[in-house]
């Protein structure tokens, strides 16, 4: 099989969202179509990927190098010997005279490739992106938490409660929202007011997006200690591992992290250096921002090396190909959004959630031509 | 003042070279200039950047986010309060909704625009960029050395003899080549010729570009142990902080590491875990691509904190602009190239070497304009 044309575009979120970190206004995504020479049940056979959210689109390094180097290669310099493109091979094509480390930016320009590979690949063996990666696995259902939370102008507290009660309505169990962006009797009384809103057995989990110093991460860990929160996430910035393990010491509240860490490298020297518990904190490394998952296949190796199990892995963001990771590579926990409306988020409105899992849909692929925004994300790069 | 326009473009380095770890055909670089409503002696006052090397240019991404923030917003947002523009308050602007972490690629664009506005504010009062940083320094002379040594098709170590010769009748006492692209045997080979062609007191480093797994690392620091190097760079990856611990702490020759790490976060962690010894290793963050001077300040004060004298300081390539940061920040010494035919190396041709010192340029700001290649990086962006 060749590839021969690579399509991309960028794509506004623009959301009135903010967080403790960033507004979200002039946040974009790319989309990104891989069309190969190869038809499958009388269409053309194209790989898709859609960002993930957070670190704006991707188009300008996937112009410069990424796509003109895969263009450029020869097919039997990425070919899976079975007629098929092999996404790790293309992966090493793609990242061909890069220098080690600096891992930002890049990540998620061939982790754009790299879901549209894996998309490919689903669709060339007429399975589900899950199944592809699973084989064995017979369940298309993963346990899923709804995010958000952000802070409001007015009425804050009242659209948040409404908010969590509309993801309530939506089947979902366990929930997340921001803090930090607030002053912390604030947000206690959007925690209070999300608990109180809570049925038996659901969850609420706090994020403060990695914006804490010392002193204000140490202070919230105790000022949040009292609430039975499923955990606190981003305490602290995201490569200041000494401070990961200073709050892990002393809290006994699960910590969860690693949404701004974009590599194995990085992924590692939390594992070595951050004190993060393995009974009880959450790793949340971004697949599509971390090159995909042939490095996520790398980073579950380091996981492993050091004793940790792959349940305690809840990705960050990533929609339906995050979804489909984690039921395909045996992952803990996806990510979905209370936020239904903005685009991001009808990416996965059309799977069902109910009691807290989603069954992922049974089309060939990620499952973005079911999705009910498919011709607003890949209109023009399709056809 | 207010910045009017910013134009950059991609200027293509194409070269043969090769190191342990990637070809340097398709290499390119950004040159940008920013360009003002303000005028001095006569001339539209414009803000001049050049790229540092080995990592791509940032058109894609200076033209998707840093540009656009700048040109949006409100010159109060960047002024420095006496009629300039402060790279220091510019700097945030460009970095507004931009996540922590992931430094690599954004660190590169926004050191460009940090470059050109340093540039502009020494301009601005008629000085030198390393006297407008450092006001009471009266001397423009810093060491230098000179980088080559990549490996060739054929004739290498002659070529390789010929390369040193001529930089050794260029004033330059030091030099560095490369190793880890060849067998040992043959990198054995090539520092033996180079070093026997050393005079007196010259010196040679070898640099093995974060290639090396654990034990070819730990056999090339054994190997080399019985040449008086003057460092051992980048033996390993450079994210792999025990890595670093392990053959600092089994060999006495030096380390010399950081240029593939992109952030005052990223130095911290080196620091910290990397076991680096202060008598005699080398830090080698390249001050264009980690965000430029204003990181790199924090990076100063990083270094502080962990007790190490800014003299350990040998900033990555960056040319002119780098080796202006060497003398107004006082950092030990700066990187040239063998390779003065190059585009690259051609900035700083002009530039006289004199026993291992270069003595900067009198002109006002970076120096552009008195360099022999100017119009070939800047024709079109100034005009």
């Amino acid at each position: 099989m060749r590839i021969v044309a690579i399509h991309e575009r960028t794509i506004p979120l623009a959301m009135a969202a903010r967080n403790a970190s960033i507004g979200f206004a002039g946040m974009t995504a790319s989309a990104l179509a891989v069309h190969t020479d190869a038809r499958r049940n009388g269409k053309p056979l194209i790989g898709l990927a859609f960002d993930s959210i957070g670190r704006y689109g991707h188009g300008g390094l996937l112009r410069e190098r990424f796509i003109p180097r895969l263009l450029a290669a020869a097919p039997d310099a990425y070919d899976d010997g079975n007629g098929g493109i092999d996404p790790r091979r293309a992966w090493t094509v793609a990242m061909m005279d890069e220098k080690p480390g600096g891992h930002g930016e890049r990540s998620g320009a061939v982790g754009l490739i790299d879901a549209a590979l894996w998309d490919l690949a689903a669709k060339s063996s007429d399975q589900p992106l899950w199944k592809r990666l699973a084989p064995d696995r017979e369940d298309a259902a993963i346990e899923v938490y709804a995010s958000g939370g952000h802070y409001r102008a007015s009425h804050d507290v009242e659209a948040l409660r409404d908010e969590i009660r509309r993801a309530m309505a939506a089947g979902h169990r366990r929930f997340k929202i921001k803090i930090g962006g607030a002053a912390l009797a604030d947000d206690r009384r959007r925690t209070e007011a999300v608990l109180a809103a809570l049925e038996p057995g659901m969850t609420l989990a706090v994020d403060g997006n990695g914006t804490f110093d010392r002193a204000t991460a140490l202070h919230y860990a105790e000022a949040l200690s009292g609430y039975p929160l499923a955990w606190l996430e981003e305490p602290v910035p995201p490569l200041d591992f000494e401070l990961h393990r200073e709050i892990a010491e002393q809290s006994a509240v699960p910590i969860a992290t690693g949404e701004n860490l974009f590599s194995a490298d990085d992924a590692r020297n939390l594992l070595r250096y951050g004190g993060l518990r393995r009974d009880r904190d959450f790793l949340q490394f971004d697949i599509s921002l971390s090159y995909g998952i042939v490095e996520y296949e790398r980073i579950l190796e380091c996981l492993e090396a050091f004793g940790w199990r792959r349940e305690r892995c809840a990705p960050h963001a990533g929609h339906l190909f995050a979804m489909q990771a984690v039921a395909g590579l045996e992952l803990g926990l996806a990510e979905t959004t209370t936020d239904a409306q903005g685009l991001f988020g009808a990416v996965t409105s059309g799977v069902a959630v109910l009691d807290g899992r989603a069954r992922l849909p049974d089309a060939a692929g990620t499952g973005f031509e079911a999705s009910p925004v498919y011709r607003q994300i890949f209109d023009g790069l399709v056809n």
